[in-house]
């Protein structure tokens, strides 16, 4: 017998994982939720059957995710990740001893507490004393804070679905508002490459563009994302993403990284052409 | 019904395009060659079953692979092309007008045939007084050659098949010998994700690397290649692939590109920690 995990990336192109086991499957009050087992990738969490995460190649997402926007405030407190039931991107900004606390506002507290159960490389990071979890929507929970945050990650899934009003106008909007002077929010913004997948990357582009005096946009290469081609967007108040970071300071906290480094910060903006020319048609 | 092309990235992973119609099949010497019709990505060459090329993401390769050392010489003269059979290669690399002629060495000249037949966007090139075909196995063409060549751009398929042979000691040193004392090889090196593209990848790294006193590794996101995460070789006999750049002169050419600009180029050289990790091993 095999077992295949099949994911499509487009209506044209699946991508597929063969696996030993599926370990759960569930229906929660918003998404499927699913977790297999599989030898080339270890543990895959699948939300809706769009693949999340995977235990090999996780490290890629969440320290791009964490480390480009730590480099330049590496001395940050007060930390908010919206999405992020997983743990990844909480066991990154963990590192930083500097961080106070982790606030993390998941609509989906099933999926957190699936991952602790099936996938602890990324969800032990959940109980620690540093993080408060809040399991409501993170569009409502924005809207009542103010000039809190020095960081606001938004760890979302995509821009359909339960994550779909976190790629709203009015959310990066909220988000500017609950981020102190000097805050900086970066969220998962999609792939460049499939012409769908291009399209929502361009609209959240605009929105975070419009809201946010600096918008710019990094990318990362993760094998599991549909195109392995995935994007960042890293928008802030005063703090430029190359020129304002910190490397003395982020050098001296001595965090090892599996695919992060300074001098791949500054590689990761640079764009290809076509890229460069999806973005600068809305800005 | 519906047709689809399945690669094998690995044993355990699938990756599939619905295709149209196979366009044409045909066996060779030395492989077996298949162009298919598909709605998401154009037209697609396949090489006994891997993918070599698609008409929407060729541009990525092709570009990487000859203005990253063009923009170190960029009045560059006189090309060597080994493999490269289905013209894209050869195509960027004429947009230089420095360019006296390129000499393509590709095994199999039915690749070439049906390139032009069925793939002119990359084949057409092929067809250029400056080009000159030579239909043969270029490990045995590159030992008969001294101290001649500006670039030698090695563009083989994988390393096992009929590729094998270019990823040897031995054809990397007559390489070295075929270059001018300012020389540049640049190789398609393979992926760093899956362990056994790695595994062939630090090899082949080590062989440039003992033969050249110039050896570096740069990258691209190619979606349609295993993981989408690609490696190419610069090396050289004195010139620094990002120091040695002639941004100058290269700008002023005004080659339009879609993937490549000054600043990726020098971005793409910032390798992820786990990719330095493999190269350094060997080193």
């Amino acid at each position: 017998m095999e077992l295949w995990f099949t994911e499509k990336h487009t209506p044209h192109v699946n991508f597929s994982i063969k696996v030993d086991k599926q370990l759960y499957s569930g229906q929660s009050e918003f998404q499927r939720i699913d977790v297999f087992e599989s030898r080339e990738f270890g543990r895959i969490l699948a939300l809706d059957g769009y693949l999340m995460l995977t235990e090999k190649d996780e490290f890629i997402y969440h320290e791009m995710i964490t480390h480009v926007p730590m480099a330049v405030i590496p001395d940050a407190k007060k930390i908010l990740i919206i999405g992020g039931g997983d743990g990844g991107t909480a066991r990154e900004i963990l590192r930083y001893k500097s961080v106070e606390s982790i606030d993390l506002v998941d609509i989906d507290e099933e999926v957190a507490e699936v991952c602790k159960k099936y996938i602890p490389q990324t969800a032990d990071s959940l109980n620690d004393p540093r993080v408060n979890c809040y399991f409501e929507d993170g569009l409502k929970y924005i809207r009542h804070h103010e000039n809190e945050y020095d960081l606001i990650i938004v760890d979302s899934t995509d821009p359909f679905g339960p994550g779909e009003g976190l790629f709203t106008k009015e959310f990066y909007g909220n988000c500017f508002k609950a981020l102190k002077e000097t805050g900086i929010m970066v969220n998962q913004h999609e792939s460049p490459f499939y012409p769908a997948d291009a399209y929502a990357m361009q609209r959240a582009h605009k929105r975070i563009f419009d809201s946010f005096p600096i918008s710019r946009i990094y990318q990362a290469h993760i094998p599991t994302y549909p195109s392995g081609h995935w994007l960042f967007g890293f928008a802030s108040k005063i703090h430029h993403p190359i020129l304002g970071a910190n490397w003395k300071k982020w050098k001296a906290l001595n965090i090892k990284t599996r695919y992060y480094n300074p001098k791949l910060h500054v590689g990761s903006f640079a764009l290809p052409n076509y890229v460069e020319e999806i973005v600068r048609e809305v800005e």
